[in-house]
């Protein structure tokens, strides 16, 4: 599928455990994980030990960890639930981080093959993205693609990427209420591309298969956004949903591009749609407002680095949004104790 | 494929006669053509009289007709070569027109069934546009799909869609370099999805196989820009892709949408790429200024039809990029006197 010629020692591939028992996880991706440096960090509230099958190089992290660079933090900070992983991406030193949630293994592609979600991921990561004009043939560095008649020559040379958004196949990352009205619908349109999303356009970005260049973006992917009753089901979770706009925003302004579509995996089930409509849905609600939010931020010229738009980012939320709901003035206060946080594992 | 009902009597299949003999191509096309009513524009530099096989609907317009209507306007108009289908998008009555290149023939899926390009264009018309905001798992309105986890409720309900983009298989439309520097490229990768290309993202429209809500978008698909030495072959000509980004934009100011992606159509080998490379390269590098302009381009909010905002785009062009190049004070001219056009079909 890729040709693309990986560095394995540039990459980690960081998974977070909500569940003690890996070894079926590991072993459908064992073909693949074998071949990397692992991350797995265990979800602070779930006790017990972690079943791992052998033969993979991993480290692992617990809460005693998590707590341990906490420190005297912001309380409000937490890396519970799926927001384990972000532990992962702040302990990384690699370059390139591919994370995959726990109940999601390999897909097939539309011949029956296997996917290698990380070399998809990495293939995303190493070829230009072209995010100021829109290439109707999808990801012009695909192999068999290239740019269209009518692209401007002066574009084709891309930017770096950014961020790798991945795709679902079985169960679709819908909402609460969308899995609930609909309870047999099902993601099985495998639609064979990678494309750029355009600059300035907003997303919702997934976090359960992605991958992102950690050197350019990492600050931006940290757990600031926490829903009051947040559960551990990731209809519950809008985490993603904020950092994914705070990597799309950090990406415009960098001239650094965004990819969406390959490589699917396949979600297994997990969860009860209707049950979980029994919780407000606060997460579904805010994105009214966080959306608007993000789609008109502009940063300024002076924010240069990943860390200073995110503190940009965090400032823009404290003036626009949490005057309207404490929940905002909560994620400002956390986004900029995280590039603390990132600053610091940076040094040590 | 499609499960849109569509209403036949809405729908103008427009058909740019380039070759006399049209047998083949309407042959493989019966299932489909059968159905409507064609337009079919000869180009007026083909002279003799084009073979149509029987048992089709149509209206035939040929040079006498094009001057005809053309009168005493600008002589810098002109209807010949591909430019010819669009008249018969000045001379349609009806609410959708389909138009296709006369050497495409129907694409076969992925599964191997024959893809009916006009029902897929009909359902990509016909369904909301979603331009505000991209989901990952592309057009909501497609079968099986839906909006994902973070897509604001408020904006799920979209907008109409004013132009619907196909795509092509085997010959893709590259531009005449890099189709001689890859002789042997050829799109096969069948991608399975529509999606609306997000608001304020410009685009490489391609005329070979689009379908448009006329009544929406009609006044903005007419052929103001000719290179001086445009020549019959695809590669050699971007009068679409200039129709192409002046109807982007009028989507934007309308708050419509621009679909891409489904259906393919299978294009057969017409011309030889090295031949025109021996040309000059005027539309490759007219681009570079093309593209800025319409990028940068906002209307004003006194511009509420498609005929106020081509008028103001005129305008523009004529402030912004004619004093550099007199092919730019040329479509300026053409656009004004191609909406006087447009507003005297509309009211014999």
């Amino acid at each position: 599928m890729s040709e693309t010629s990986i560095n394995h020692d540039e990459v980690d591939i960081v998974i977070g455990a909500l569940q003690l028992d890996l070894t079926s996880f590991m072993e459908e991706w064992r073909p693949v994980f074998s071949q990397f440096h692992l991350i797995i960090v265990q979800d602070p509230d779930l006790k017990g030990k972690l079943e791992i099958p052998a033969g993979f190089n991993f480290d692992l992290y617990t809460k005693s960890d998590i707590d341990g660079v906490l420190g005297s933090s912001s309380n409000a900070i937490s890396f519970s639930g799926y927001s384990c992983r972000y532990f992962g991406y702040l302990m990384s030193q690699k370059k390139y981080i591919i994370a995959i949630d726990d109940d999601c293994i390999p897909a097939k592609d539309s011949t029956g093959n296997f996917v290698d979600a990380v070399a998809q991921h990495m293939t995303n990561l190493s070829t230009p993205a072209t995010p100021f004009f829109f290439n109707t043939l999808y990801d012009p560095f695909c192999e068999g693609a290239d740019f269209v008649r009518g692209y401007p020559f002066s574009l084709r040379s891309g930017v770096d990427c950014g961020l790798s958004c991945g795709l679902w196949l079985n169960l679709a990352d819908l909402d609460a209420p969308t899995q609930a009205l609909k309870p047999e619908l099902r993601n099985n349109r495998y639609v064979d591309t990678v494309l750029t999303v355009p600059a300035r356009t907003m997303m919702p970005v997934s976090g359960i298969n992605i991958g992102f260049n950690r050197e350019l973006v990492g600050p931006a992917l940290l757990p600031a956004f926490r829903l009051a009753k947040e559960g551990n089901l990731r209809w519950e979770t809008v985490e993603d949903i904020w950092t994914g706009m705070c990597v799309k925003v950090v990406c415009d302004h960098l001239r650094l591009g965004v990819k969406s579509g390959l490589p699917y995996v396949w979600r297994k089930e997990r969860g009860n749609a209707i049950e979980s409509l029994k919780k407000e849905w606060e997460g579904v609600k805010l994105m009214e407002d966080v959306v608007p939010f993000f789609q008109s931020l502009r940063l300024s010229t002076s924010a240069a680095t990943a860390e200073d738009c995110v503190s940009e980012i965090a400032a823009a939320v404290k003036v626009q949004l949490a005057p309207a709901n404490p929940i905002f003035a909560r994620a400002a206060e956390n986004m900029v104790e995280l590039v603390k946080l990132w600053k610091r594992a940076r040094t040590q």
